[in-house]
């Protein structure tokens, strides 16, 4: 198939593009390398030494004998490069990674709020509209995430629709299937909440066919295709922006820096490693919707679950430390989380459990590169609240004194030093 | 209490502006010309002989005495200008019509869609971000549609919040108050559930303080304080892009033009008289929701009606013919609509009911201007389907064949001719 992968220089769109590209894809790639000029804004790199995008290409051609084409422009503003491309290429798919995709960065200023909500809005919005304008059938998958549901309710989050009664004045009841219910947690999961109705829209008017994938938070680095070759190493983010929680604790546990659980580490989150990942979006690839479907939304995850949990099993399989800080987020202290998943493993994915692939990732890559690790990086200074408005519980308080009192040398002060 | 009236030129912003002046709340207009920008783009004028905004301001402080400032920037890319307005003005609400809001001309081509997600968007989001920037408890009041539920399953409409059951995994039932579903039929109606969840987030976040308005169809042209002088008349637009259907059946009449029904005429619509959208955001503004309350949605209109029984009374008031033409809408051919709308009549609503106004509107207003009319500009030539991708049905095809056999002399040639 002819597909272009979207942010396809980034974190999951590297290594899905190699992937589709191994199985006979034909692949192109647009990135205007926002996710590297964050590294820049940040003063962060990430642990593992990524190469550039023109390195990457060279390196997959010399291993693979196979090109990747890559523009570079922004999918948010160009939007007639984007005409063009389909006009020329004519995809079958597309696979959209273009967006800001860290809740902490999202978080950091109205700067970053703004930046969020309209460049993601904005490459979403250009992409279905492109694809009305091209008049061709092309399939969108979407990378969404499991926290457009919000972490509450104690029910099971279905795949994508809710049935529903509506009371009608004579008192019957009205079934109706709606998408269900958004409850976002933060700037970055809105935008995935805003984008669940630009999909809806485009593909009632204009039968637009859509595959979005909820996904989890993703562990792990590489895939079979980015070990290939030093060079097609995939990035792993460790900071308190870009640092998914449990890379981040595979990274503190090989440096011996404290696990850092946020709060009481109640949270319960969904997960997934970056070679399911990359596995689940080629099945999504293969069982397209039928024209004239309703949009197709998986849960894109495999497991759930506890931070404290997760921070338990991490030092128990490392000795490290574990160190409660404040949580910055705004958000339930504990929760549960029930997620139906089963349409990708209906379509054959064999997940990679947790007990199998932490070792290899804590040995391979967190050990092998942790000299690159700048410790002023680990902590989160992102907040959810203005601080003038920030009133702290007593949880949070005594949090915050004990951070204090166990502060770790030579880390760039965080607020709550 | 200070007042920012975003928008403040437009059709609803200005009588707003003007009603809210005179009751003694101090006003700030912050408008980029926008809709009179759209005017000269689509070659279409006003029927009422609108003044430029500087020859309002003066005319109103003239017959009124009062002042109401006014900034020309644009909400939706100047944020800085918007937070030093918060800064300098402090107000107590801001009053948010700043966006595109016809659904004929978001659907004209790609760049108007992506102009009108663009800019609704942003200007949402930003004046959201800048108060909480401001850390000043400001009220915001929005301009929804009811459209946003689209037309359709034959149940009450309430007022925001439909309360439903999740279906726990050991079989309980977890009640929950969910957000209306959306369900919109054209991309400006896809901003306004966009605006939704954007006002649903900063409430839930921020604690922003929201009343969002689900507006009717407004149609009417004055208030009692446009009235006053020729100088503030209020705009009446009968073109096919931003005229509403009753406002463009009255200048029908008053011009001898068969009143133009898009296919059947089954649609059921909500509607409003201009002079009670005034009064509701009055009562909306004195009544505001508590901190911590959840954002107040209020469904603004005062009855419903077909289209065709609208086509009717008007023309059984003033003899006018009725023409069908192809409906450019992808939508059902025929809807119930049952709205609930209590809450602004408890909060002192008198409506103005269609039979008491419409004569006024057809003698003073349409009748009086009749001859500014540009017939050319009676058409609605935006679609809701690429023309190559449209297959049209055989109502429709009757219907175009209709319209050809019938076509009026002079009229710039619509698509369907």
């Amino acid at each position: 198939m002819r597909v272009v992968v979207f942010g396809g220089d980034g974190f999951c769109g590297w290594p899905t593009a190699l992937h589709l590209s191994a199985r006979g894809h034909d692949i192109v790639i647009v990135d205007n390398l926002a996710r590297r000029n964050a590294d820049v804004e940040l003063e962060v790199s990430s642990l593992t030494p990524i190469t550039p995008i023109s390195t990457r290409l060279k390196a997959w051609r010399e291993t693979s004998g196979r090109r990747i084409a890559y523009h570079n422009f922004n999918v948010a503003e160009d939007f007639y490069r984007l005409t063009s491309l389909f006009d020329d290429f004519r995809p079958d798919a597309v696979i959209h990674f273009a967006e800001q995709r860290a809740a902490p960065y999202s978080m950091k200023s109205e700067r970053h709020k703004r930046y969020t909500v309209n460049n993601n809005v904005a490459a979403t919005h250009n992409i279905l509209c492109a694809i009305v304008e091209s008049g061709q059938d092309i399939h969108v998958l979407h990378l969404g995430t499991m926290g457009v549901y919000g972490y509450g309710g104690g029910a099971a989050i279905p795949e994508g629709y809710l049935r529903v009664e509506l009371l009608a004045p004579d008192g019957r009841r009205v079934p109706r299937e709606i998408l269900y219910p958004a409850d976002p947690g933060s700037v970055y999961h809105m935008t995935k909440t805003l984008d669940q109705l630009l999909f809806y829209y485009y593909n009632k008017n204009d039968r637009v066919r859509v595959t979005d994938l909820h996904q989890g938070v993703v562990w792990g680095t590489n895939t079979e295709e980015t070990k290939r070759d030093i060079r097609l190493i995939n990035r792993f983010d460790y900071d308190g922006d870009y640092g998914t929680v449990l890379n981040r604790f595979l990274m503190q546990a090989a440096i011996g820096y404290p696990l850092t659980v946020h709060g009481k580490g109640g949270q319960t989150r969904a997960f997934i490693h970056i070679r399911d990942t990359v596995r689940c979006i080629e099945l999504a690839l293969l069982h397209p919707p039928k024209s004239g479907d309703r949009v197709a939304i998986y849960n894109q995850m495999t497991e759930t679950h506890r931070v404290e949990d997760l921070a338990k099993l991490v030092s128990s399989l490392t000795g490290a430390t574990i160190q409660h800080l404040p949580n910055p987020r705004n958000e339930a202290p504990e929760n549960d989380l029930i997620v139906e998943a089963k349409s990708l493993i209906e379509l054959g994915l064999k997940p990679t459990r947790l007990e199998a692939g932490l070792l290899e990732e804590v040995v391979q890559v967190a050990k092998q590169y942790a000299d690159r690790c700048d410790r002023s990086m680990i902590p989160c200074t992102s907040t959810w609240l203005r601080q003038k408005q920030d009133r702290p519980d007593s949880e949070t308080l005594q949090l915050r004194l004990n951070a204090v009192s166990s502060a770790q040398g030579g880390e760039r002060p965080s607020q709550y030093e």
